[in-house]
């Protein structure tokens, strides 16, 4: 089996099965993305991090649209084009629109940005930063 | 003057404290952080970044609070020792609790894992997700 | 000569022609990969990487297999598809099996993970860390 | 609670106590590191984080001095100094040499090298690699 | 709109025409780069961008050549695969020869490699780098 | 021997010396840095770095000051403090004003920022940069 194998429902043990089941289950859908069907090829990979995603996921005290804007910010920053395209379409259907989106990406490039200005200018932390907060 | 010189208000030009006003003024505070303090080393870069950064935080489409949860994550996500500790300060400050952060650094965490997943296993962009939305 | 052009062998200078020879009976192999023919845009480069990285891949305190597979870790990592593809290639040249990918891929997929929880907890080294070891 | 807070054994609540339990049994130890006491201002982040790097660390196809050895790459090429220190301790607790060190970092050094020479270069993939292995 | 909407002239609000306009003049060119088709979904952020990168390109200290060839080496560190491409264009349009872009990336591809090995040997920043250079 | 271990020149192996005192006389510096010394824990690592970096940072079609500029603006943009303080340090030496190197930052801050703005709206690359330039 090749790295690039994608296992289809129709191919896969019960052991993966059970988790497309959870999963087009939990999200109410009946597609399985290629990114799971991807770790398919190492089953315990498969099953932990889904249910990891899962659990993270889950709406908190942060709900799903921050949290899956939060996972499009980091992808976009780390430049994974899979996790991007994946998470703009995840992100949108919990309701991001094009203005959010460009909010979102400009805080991000931002970031970015100053990130590197902080670095370059090799600027030590403030002491009001360094006290806990509580 | 050495790249790490903090420039103080008391010895700073009418260039730098007009920035040094603005960001007080914005930011409802007396303090100016060490991060301006360095980049008035270089006073076109200290005006353009805080230009910049003013109009990108100032809530629209999306809140305060979200856009520096979106700033604390890149940041996180790219190790800037510096912006974690600042843009922790300032995600409370709007209102960030030890929850919420417990769930966003558990969203960039996944990210970051899911990313390196998706990069290794050289997993395609599902063609839906190739799609505009719109 | 444009920035992709790829050197083969029938175009090449002796310089080239040299460092493609050593390539070839180095890894026993009649092919010369893309990355070497691109390098050859820059005989300096060429040269003084090829001789890098076969000093660096000569199996020592560690085998080849690990150093494959440590480098494939190190590209996935930084999301290089390039490199990914090649030295996936590679690590299974040297016997990496599926399984084996599985779990090199999960480890890197939990380092990168936990790598931005102990930046954004901004976790303090442990004093027992800071210990020489020897 | 201060997103620096270490939270320790005895002031620990039951759910902590039972993942330090079983953390100081695992690895046979009765010391608990600051990244896992970080993480204790978030139980759920401190189980999740736990239980999916014993599962991944746990010796498969890969013994646990390679695991360590990857750990260690991924986070040397990261540049996330807590985990750098951490892991280099645990990989020399599981056998590794400074001669094995010197090899690893020599992988990684490469690595990151000619990643971005794949990069700068913009080089295709070779066809033979996007051919799936089995 | 989607977010991989390309905005072309004939179809852009005044706003987003001034910006390409500006864009046009201020290259000497009658071609609009996607990149800035693809922020006229967003005009804050093509405005301010473009803005941004007109002041920081401009000549100064560094001349226009020294300028690109740096943006091209932060672009291959990362990654970016569309700036790559354009900065190398924008380089060789200030004058980069096949020579010079060949020793950029061995510079770019060296500092990729200390970088690690700095961060994987824990190098301590000597006393003499510390002091403030003036 | 610890991974911390900086090797004087005074305990060096004449292996180790020698590489040192190729250093001083390249440099016409009577100092090691602690980089080399903590590489001389690994001498092979030692000798191919350092040839690699004498042979890499040469001038050549581009000149010193040009080369440890694009070192410095390659670390500030992975976070290296090392590696931004030592190349800092070596640009200033090669002639590198407060000026030059606001400047630099801020090409690099705008680098970071557009890559970031590129990946997160998946821009195509304009068919005119795929077209080999020569």
């Amino acid at each position: 089996m090749a790295s690039k194998k994608l296992t289809e429902y129709a191919e896969a043990t019960a052991e993966v099965r059970a988790v497309y089941d959870d999963i087009m289950a939990t999200r109410k859908t009946d597609r399985i993305n290629n990114f799971w069907k991807a770790l398919a090829s190492h089953p315990p990979t498969l099953r932990r991090t889904w249910e990891s995603v899962k659990d993270v996921m889950t709406p908190g005290a942060l709900d799903s649209l921050t949290k899956e804007m939060v996972y499009l910010a980091v992808s976009a920053s780390n430049g994974c084009d899979y996790c991007i395209a994946s998470h703009t379409a995840g992100a949108r259907k919990q309701g991001m629109t094009d203005e959010m989106l460009g909010e979102l990406l400009a805080v991000v490039g931002m970031a970015n940005e100053t990130n590197r200005l902080a670095n370059g200018y090799q600027v030590e932390i403030d002491e009001v930063f360094r006290t806990p907060s509580s």
